[in-house]
Parts: C-alpha cells; sequence; structure tokens
C-alpha cells in the first residue's frame, strides 16, 4: 500500500526523541531525511542523512528540498545560553519555515515544549488557548516559533502542529512526571497524528501520555486525532519510594514549568 | 417489562436513517407509528403506517395524536430548492411541533444537522454553543427548527433533543467522513438516549460516532447519556487508498459542512 | 458633497419606525425607495414608493434591483398567526435576501428584536453571541432572519447587521420601557451607523437607547460605531408615578422579552 | 513499603461514608484517628477513637494535633435546623481548618456538596468554576467551608480538595439516583485521590460515578487524578421498573439539586 | 410625589456609611428604620431608632417586620475574632435574611466587600462571576452572606443586591484608595440603583467610583443601573506627594484586597 | 513637587512617536535618555543623547544603566527584512531587557502593533488574552517581545505594558484609519498611564484613541489607567470625500491588520 508521503525530513533526528520519531515514523514515509549536526551512522536503507546546523540557512534548504513535509525537533533542547538560543531555536526554526514556504512544504510538526506556558499553575486548568507564560529563554524560543508557525499558516497556507511536550524520557525518573510523563511510543503516536490529520491549519496540542494526573485541557487531541495509550502507573511505587513529597507551596510543584521556574537567567555568572 | 413508551412517532420513516430507527428503536414502545410521504410495505406487527407530506397540518395531527415521543427524522434530507425547503422542513416542522405542543406530547428527538453550523471551521473547535453558521438554504431550515424546538421548551414545556448529524452512512466513502461519520448503530444509540434521558429541557447534541478525529467538543453528550461505540478506523485503509488526500487550503477541508460551502444557491439556473 | 450611496431601500417605510428612518437617513442617499403593503402619500422628492407583499418576490426582486443597500424593517411587527409569520417574515425575508443577492447588493440592515432571545433573564447579562431563545413566533422569524443573513454573508458575501431592537416608541410608556427603550432618535443612528459602518460581515446588534438600567452587554456596538444619545430619566418620575412597580418574580419581569412570555400560543382559540 | 502518611484524621468516621472511607483508606496510612459524635466499637488495630462534637473546639485541635492530612465528613448530613447547620458545620468546621493550620496539616479534603450548587439546572453544563447557588442551609454552610478552604491556601498554605458529592448510597433508589450516583467505591476513590495528588491548592471537584448521563463538566478530576470505575446501569432496569418516570417541568427534575428545591424553610413551622 | 418605598431599615446605621446612607436614602422612604448597637441620637423626624446586636434574633425580627426594604450594612467592618465574625456577621446576617424571608421584605442591599475576592490579583481582570477568594475571616463571612442572598432568592424570592464595597471614605489616604476608592456620594449611589432597580434577583456589584485606574470589570452595573460620578484625581497630587510608591511585587500591591492579605490570622496571639 | 522618575529612557526618541515622547513625557521625569540610531540635534536641558544600534548590547547596557523605566519604541517599525527584523527587534529587544534586569529598572514600556494579531478579524471582536496571529515577520517580532516581557515579569518581576499600537500619525489619510487611528496626544496618554500605573505586572493593551468605530473589546485600559480623548470624526469628512469606500470581501477589509495581510513575503525577490 502506498505511503501518506514521499518524503519527510526529521531535524534532531540523533537526538532522544529523534531517535525514537525516525523508527516510528519509518513506516509513513518512502524516504525519510534525518537530520542533526553530528552525524547518524545507524542508517536504514530508506534514511538519508544530513549534517548541518540549524542556523546554517543554505544548508536548511537543501535538506528541505523535495520533502512533503518536516518533523522539526532540532534546535537546543534546554535552557542554555541566549546566543545559542538565537541561533539554533530562532534563526533555526525561522530557516525551517522559510525553506518550507519557499519549497512548497505542505506540512511542519514542530516541538514547542511546556515551557511556553511554563509560569501557568496546576490549578489554572488551562487549555490551549491560554496566553503564552514561558519560565525560560528556552521558552520564550517557544513562543517565538509557535507565532512564526501561525504566521506561516495564515499568510502562506503552511500547515503547523505545535506540540508542547511537557517530559518524554524512557521512564519517570521523578514525581512530577508522574503526570507530566510522554512515552515515547505516544510521542511517536502524538507525532504521526499531527502529520496525518486531515486539517489542522495550525494547531497547538499538549504532549502528555494518559497519565492518572492531568493537570491541563486536552481540547485539541480531538482535532489531531491523539489517543495516549500509556501512562505513569507502572513507575509509581518506584518513584514514590525513591523520591520524598514535593513541598506544595514550592514553585516548581504549583507551575507547569517545574523546576524550570527556579533557574537562574542563563547568562548569569551565577548560572555558569 | 414495561417499555418506556406506549407510543412513538417516526417521519422519515422510511428514509436511510428511519429504517434503522423503526429497528433500533422497536424495543422501546409497545405501538411505533411510521410516517413518510411514500409508503412502507414491510411493517412489522407492532408497526402502524402514516403516509403524508409534513406541510399537510391536518395529517401530521391526525398521526401524532396520542404519541408519547416523536423522533423527528422527515423533510428534504439535503440542500435542494427553497420551495421545497419552506414546504417540507419549515411549514412542516412547524407542523410537526405544534401537533405535538396540541397533544401533549413530552418530547421531540429532531434530525438537525451538522449544516446549521457548517461554516465554522475545523479549527473552531466549537460546542454546541456556538453561534449558528448554517451552510445551506437545508442548514438555515435546520436552524429554525432548533430555534423553534427551544421556543416551545421555553413557553410549553415541550422537551426536544436537536441532533446535529454530520455523516450517517453504512460506511465512510470519502476522507472527510472518515471523522464526521456517525454509524448507523450509534444514530440508533443517540436518538435511544435522546428519547429516554431524565431531562434534557431542549439540548443540542452533535451526532458522531467516537471517530478518531473529532474536531468540536461534544459538551451535551453527557446530558443525554450518549455513548458511541463505533468509529471509523475500520474503514481507513480502503478510503485512504481510494480518495486523494484533501487540499488543506480548501473551502471544503476547512469547515465543518464539507463540500456543502462549495454549493451554489439552489435556485440558481446553474445549479439546476 | 457626495452621499454615501446612489439608492436604498426601507421596507416598512410606512411602519412607525420606517416612517422615522425616512426622515433621518434621507442625508445618506441620493435615492430612497420607500416600500409597504400601503401607499406612502407624503413622498419626498428623493423618495420613490414601492407598494407589494413582502411574500411576492418578483414585486420584491423589482423594488430591490438597483439599490446599494437595504433597510428591511418590514413584516409582521408583533406576535400574531402562525400563517402570517411564515408569509411576512419567513418567506418575505427571504425573497429579500434573495433578490439582494441576485442584484448585488452590498449591505442589508434587518430589523431584529429582542424576542429573538426573550426567555433570556436579565440576570443572565447575555451578549450577541448566546443562543437565541425566542419567546414568540413572532421572535422565532428572527432567529430564521439572522440565521439566513450569516448564511448570505458566508456564501454570498453579503453583509448584514441584525439589529435587536427592544422597545421603540415616542416615550416610555411603562417601566420595563425605562430599561428596554429605544429612542426614535437613537434608532435613527444605530441603522446609520450599520449602514456605514466599515465592516461588519454578519453583527448582530442590541437596539437600546443609553438607559440608566441596561441589562445587556453591549459588545458589537464598538464595531457598528453606534453610540447612543437618549435614554429615560426624562420620563421616569411619569412612568413610576402612573405604572405601579413589577413583581420581580413575574415572568415579565425576570425575562428580556417582557410580556411576550406570557402570551399564548397565537393559534390558539383562547388568544383570538 | 512505605505508607503515603504516619496519621490521618476521619470525621464522620461513623457515618455512612466515613465506614467506607475507614475501610478504604486504611493502607494510606500507619494512624487513622476516627471521630464522630457517637463512639465507634469495631475498632481495627492501626485506628484510634475520639468521640466529640465538631462544635468543641478543644477536642477538634486535640484530635487534630499530629495528623498530616484530614478527611474532614463530618457535621450535619442532611438540611436541618439553622442551629445545628451553625454549630456543627459551619462553627464545626472552622475548628478543623483552624486546627488544621495551627497544628501544621498539609491537606484537607473536605465532604462538600452538590448542595452548594443544587439551583443550577441540568441544562446549564456548568463546570466547578460556576458561582455557587445553594439549594437548603445546608448547602450555603458547603459554600462557606469551601469559602474557608480557599482562604486557608491562599493565606496559609494549607490544601483543600472540596468534593461535592452527589449521592453516595449501595445502590441508586430512585431515578435521579442513576446520574447523581457516586458509589462507595468510587468516593473512597476520589479521596485517595484527593488525598495523594500531588498539587492542588485549593480544588473544588464533582463527587460522581461513570453513570451513562452527567449533566456537569468535570474538568477537575483530572487534577486529581479520579478515575471513576462504577456506574449505574446495573441497577437501571430495577430503579426503571419501581419508580415511574419524572416530570420534566418539576423543579426536582431541572435542578441539580434534586429534590432539596423543593424542601420548606427548615426552621418553619410547617417543616417540623 | 409617592416615595418608593413605605418603609426602609437601615443596619450599621450609626457607622461611617451607616451615616451617610440616612441622609442620602432619606429621599425614597416614608419612614427609615436606623438600627445599630449604639443609640442614634440625631434622629431626623422620618426616622425611628432600633438598638440592638444583630446577633439577637428576636430583636432583629422585630426591626424587620413591616418594612419593604433592607439596607444591610451592619456587622463587624474589619478583620476581628472569629467569635465577632461568627456572631456578628454569620448570625446577625442569618437573622436579618430569616427575617426578611418571614416578613415579606421584597429586596436586601447588603454592603458586601471587595475581602470576598482580596486574592485575586489586579491582572486577573475579574468580574463578579469570578470564584470567591476571601482574604479574611471577614472576606470568609461576606462569601456566607452572599451565598445565603443567592439561596434567599432562588428559594423564597427574596432579592439581593450584594455591594462588594472596596474603601469608602471621605477621601482617598493612601496609592491603593487611589484605583479602590468608593466616594460617599457614589456609594449612596450604588445603594439607591440596588433599591430602585426594577428586577435583581441576587446581584453582585463591585463598589467602586470612577477611578482612573480600575482593575475590574463591572458587568453587573449596569443591571442596578449605577453611574458613579466621582473620581479620585482631585486627590491624586496630595496622595503621590505623602505616600511613597508602592513596591509591585509586595502582596498587597498584586491583591485587590491590598493590605488584607498581610494580616495575620486575628486569633493570633502576634495579632492580638 | 517631585517629578514621578529620576530617569528614564526612550528608545527610538527620533522617530515618529519617540518625537512626541520626549515632549509629552517631559514633566515626568528629571532626566530623559533619549536614544536612536541617528543623533538628536534640540536637545531640552533636562535630555541626555544617546545614538547606538539596539543590537549592540554593551551600549543598551550603558543606557539603561541607572534610569528608573525605560519606554522602548526603537527598532524596524514597518516590515522589512528577516536580518534587520531579527537584529534590531529581537536582539535589540533582548538587550533592553536584559539590561533592564541587570541594573534593576522598575517598567518598561514596549511599542508592540497591532500587527501582532493583525490576522484576527474585526467580526471576531477579540480581547487582549486572544491568540497571537501576526500578519507579518514584524508582527511575529512584536509576539517575540511580548513573550519576553511576560517571561521577565514572572522570573525576575520587571513590570511591563505591551502597546499594541494600531496606526498613529498626525491625521488618519485614509478609511481603515477612521477606526484604528491613535493620536499623537492619546499615544502620549498611553505611555503616562502604562508608566504611572500602580501595578500592572505584565500588561497588554490596545492603543487605539477613542474612535466611533472600535471592532475590539479594551479590557484593560482600566487597569492603565488610560482614558482616551481623541477621535477621527473630525477627519471623517475628508477622508471619506477622499478615498472610495472598502471592499468588504478584501482581507485588508476583514483583518485588524490591514493592508499588512496583503504583504508579500519581505525576502522574496517579488517584493524586493
Amino acid at each position: 500500500m502506498a505511503k501518506d508521503f514521499n518524503s519527510i525530513l526529521i531535524t534532531g533526528a540523533a537526538g532522544r526523541l529523534g531517535t525514537q520519531l525516525r523508527n516510528g515514523l519509518a513506516h509513513l514515509a518512502s524516504e525519510v531525511r534525518v537530520a542533526d549536526r553530528v552525524e547518524i551512522s545507524d542508517l536504514a536503507p530508506h534514511e538519508q542523512d544530513f549534517v548541518f546546523d540549524l542556523a546554517d540557512a543554505k544548508a536548511v534548504e537543501y535538506a528541505v528540498k523535495g520533502v512533503d513535509a518536516i518533523v522539526h525537533f532540532g534546535g537546543a533542547p534546554l535552557e542554555t545560553a541566549w546566543k545559542t538560543i538565537l541561533a539554533s531555536n530562532i534563526e533555526g526554526s525561522y530557516n525551517i519555515y522559510e525553506a518550507a514556504r519557499r519549497h512548497g512544504v505542505k506540512r511542519v510538526v514542530y516541538a514547542s515544549s511546556v515551557h511556553a506556558i511554563g509560569y501557568h499553575k496546576l490549578t489554572d486548568n488551562i487549555d490551549e488557548a491560554a496566553p503564552v507564560r514561558p519560565d525560560s529563554l528556552y521558552g520564550v524560543s517557544k513562543c517565538f516559533v509557535e507565532a512564526l508557525a501561525q504566521f506561516y499558516w495564515d499568510k502562506f497556507g503552511l500547515e503547523s502542529a505545535c506540540l508542547r511536550i511537557f517530559s518524554s524520557f524512557p521512564e519517570p525518573p521523578e514525581r512530577r512526571m508522574l503526570w507530566s510523563w510522554l512515552s515515547f511510543d505516544d510521542c511517536v503516536r502524538l507525532v504521526e497524528a499531527a502529520l496525518t490529520a486531515p486539517h489542522i491549519g495550525c494547531t497547538i496540542a499538549f504532549g502528555l501520555s494518559d497519565n492518572k494526573v492531568c493537570p491541563v485541557d486536552n481540547t485539541n487531541w480531538g482535532r489531531l486525532g491523539y489517543h495516549p495509550r500509556d501512562n505513569t502507573e507502572f513507575a509509581r511505587q518506584k518513584v514514590e519510594a525513591a523520591v520524598p513529597r514535593l513541598d506544595p507551596h514550592a514553585p516548581a510543584s504549583q507551575h507547569l514549568g517545574g523546576w524550570f521556574v527556579d533557574l537562574p537567567h542563563p547568562d548569569d555568572e551565577a548560572s555558569k
């Protein structure tokens, strides 16, 4: 049977999630271009490797030309110095969107983050339309790309899903992740849903598994057709035995962004 | 055990959905009156046949007198000439409601339609309280009946469920219906829930199965107690192989009403 | 200086408000067509008379052809028999919209009514986006035309303002009208604003003066640029002296529609 | 494995729900203090008995000192004389909160009630943030405690879950309870979720099982991690055979509070 | 000309606002009963004095019997010991409402307070429907009375206006009051509007003058017909010269309740 | 009398609005630092000149050190090449915020723009909390700074007002500006209100005069204490005579951003 796409590009393909996506999305496209700053050695037959910095607009354009869709998971994955955020996440994502526009790409699935809305409280019960409240420069860069994605849809008709991933790790190592976890398999499900949903315009969605506790309202999962299948109950006993209970008054307990709200400014001496 | 109703009336009983409802609702009532413009030949013992045009107020009254509830699925089922819409859907539905009031009917379950809100976008994520945006004269007539139903509840205490059915067919033949489909069995479940829920006042609900993608918010299913059991995954592979992907920029892709938004005015020469 | 319009049509021009509009809107158009079921004898030089029933589609089309905008205040102005509502308000308004579409009219200003939302309570504090709750068949017909207006905007680009007029009389004769009154001058201001606002799509607005008590939220006045200048304080002493206080528990006191909520069905024997 | 709590206090422990909670929560704490106005004879080894009136501040303080969390289900469980409501529910709950604050208790789980919002209609589809509309003095006292709980969180950092329990009985004996029922097991699940959720601030949640019909929006269940497992379908046939259908126009049918809206004032002669 | 009321009762009539109301409302009623815990010496001819504690139900009933409306401004006006709050504000207000019900009083205008919602932030932009967040036991007692008022409307048809007065003093002595001030004249206007509006059910409204800065949304002023005429600009220069700027990070700057959020618990040793 | 501020910095001080602000805000501060890329020749005695590019972090820091507040109106004022947007608006604004944080500045008033929300429709009636929908790369950069401002408030307690200025010119030259105009005097009033309001956290507000037509909801003006005094009626006759009516179906008519929605991508060949 025909695949959904002739060719897709995955950025950040050497990263923690990028590796999962290479496997999980393989069945969707005849060709998968895998891009990262480092070389990927274990290429599958249907994969083609691209090594470049996202800030290199020409290299980005070369990798983008000819693909149907982009899964953009590249860029700095954590709070870091402004210069890095600026180059990798802001300029880099602009380069992706601009190349996509120039070459007629149909859809971009972007790894946004809970840290775009990290200063909202668990008790605020927000949905995806709540105003942004980033908890880090990293989070601010995610807000920038979400605004850019909306602009490219409204003006140029390039569809985007901005997936605000909470915490995607092999398993939850601490108590906050008992509610903020996104399993690798659910992450792949979410990206696949975002790639294949019939019409999404520019849709923001939260990236979470079906955990027992869920402090946000996942209004847009229906539009994407995302149905998580995993949850953290398998790990509860282990985590609760190993990690003491959180102080409910601590900012890291009260806000969606967790310990990111406690981070100092990344350019401060103190944080080096 | 006693049935829920002594007698119910199904209009449009010879139609695609009417036929399903005759079977599916049989267990609810001792007598089922089946009404349509055409005669129904395969009557069951508990069924009584009525043949008339909905615009014939006297005939409507004759069929309504003595029933406990009405399942009003009759009328023009698609966009058509204004004169037909006016007679069948507007006058016809008025006749139903007025006869129901005069004869003490307790509840009407009305086949409204997605086309009452067809100009909302998939990305609007509407619920049932969103303002109407009909996509056709057919849809405008559905808005009329919904307003009429609200009036008959508020003033005369006649309860109504207005079910905005999306696409109810044996199986989904095209890509839009992968999200807009309502299986026949779920259609029967929805009507049964609407007939038997303890108190509904005038409730609007969307008529959809539990499909993977769902671009609306089904706030009122809880009040009716409707729990769909079917979905379109059984047909996905076949549909996606047979039908090319939709252009996400096409109005028919972006709006809930689908291809209805592309229809010309039914009274234009061009559309004849 | 050039007028805003070459030609406009006012329906219901012989009525209470129509008469006001003939005077008040005269400066906006070089030609004003005045239409009613009865002949208008005191024509001004810029006025042209049309006598017809709104249910007469051909006569409507003849009057509409060539105008830039329509001020549609014709039709039954109160609760009355269904047959009249159907012919004058439903068919009649359809004829207006359909003629407007066929002949490229740019905008329709429609006299909708508080009775489209008469079953909302004063304490509900509704705005224009609240679901309709008509208090009469008359109100149901207003809901029909509002839905029709939205449809003609969404599909055919014909702009409409649906003005839900509360109580427009020379002065307020009773206590409810101390808050529900729309002065004749403000009525003219509202229609003029609706005719001349730069872009309105299909806008619903409440028709009220700047009265001391105002139980609704006039969100859309800004879009139209309507600024009422009158209020009922001039009449308060007289009204309060003449009319006893309302029972706050009476349905007519609690609902926006006032005594319309107490009306029987217009087709009942009892109401004849 | 270590228990979640060293010590918890259950008030109203001799009551219908208190008895269930003694069993259901036993695994959570090394010590469970069980308090009521009457002595409890069947103490388990991990249980310690306290007998007092909630209005006795000293006795409350003695029972509270040393516990980690309080499950406050004590007080008058139904509409009753104001003096009782005042002493047991208002003063009594104040005593609980004040003792909790003085002795560093981390969290209170409070048995609020549907009767705090009993005058909302089934068709209002409210969520937990809707304004209170109590249907009884009993309900007013629940509103008082919810406000108190919010205050103790905002000012003193004492977390609370206010569980608006609908109808928690062994099985549903009448038609309203087919939608308003909370099974004993789900009640225990809800309290356990409220005790163990990572961060709740002051959270209001509805106490309902997963019944077929659900006329409210359970936005906050996600934050608590409550997932009901029971429903009333097992009892439907029996109840529907035994109890006639409700009149949909009866206030008791239309409002969430059910027959509480028909109660007279408890201090009236007529009600004695 | 006839007065609006035969007789009204003002509680707290010897207090700061009570004194203003005696003057300001004199024109509304033939008889004004003025009640307080202390005797009032300067009675006007139309005034009748009542001296009692609000906790004395019989005395309250005696004062209430025969009045048309009650302006209930009595009770503890500030944070104070729980026993006082309980007796004066909770029991006392219950006594007022219960006497009003027994003797057919039509409407109560109640002095609620900003301290019922003092923990909301200025940046929250709340309206009157926001959930309560009291900042003091005093504020909790205001929440209790608001719930009670809603109950007496819903069940017994006794109308209430709950006026959440911010800061009503002769002039603003500090910077917060530049936005939170309610002039004495506007206070009288607000109470008069609440007494004379045609239908109010149970309406909550904020008590503020027309100050330059206003951090809340006064949705319900329209329903009452309240139009403030004063503002604090006359005092700005003096206040800003005398009082240093507030620290924007201080809780007292960020919350509607101002310095109430910094108060200790009134029953703590530290606060005595 | 003492001034509000010892020292403030105005960026973009040589620009159209910067020139107005130099005059209009002079009374607020003992020292006004005026910064731009070009030298300002007509310095007043209280003014100090700084010439630098915003992308020069060191120069920015030098100008910021020692001021109490910053009025940040510098950067590219229109759609332009990405490289310019990136350097002037993104890096430049980051430099301002970061210098403000390092040197204890209390508040930043930022010239955001309607183009951050330009793809919303006039008929959407948005308020300031609506999700961003930028109509240009310029608009995307405004979204970035708004997110940055929120972050610096939430994490570092630096207050910001983000003023989404619509069209601030000496007078309105075209029809759209009849509703989108912000007079120079009102612009100064808005900035002064934003500088002097008691507590603003991070507040977004629309920059508009009190024009007859207003298609947005100015919820946050109250928090800032902004009261516009000008409107466009003085220019209506001239503009309407000179400029033909807009096509209501044109995207530039339907969207808040006006002709910005028609702009091509600034980096396209076609747009050079």
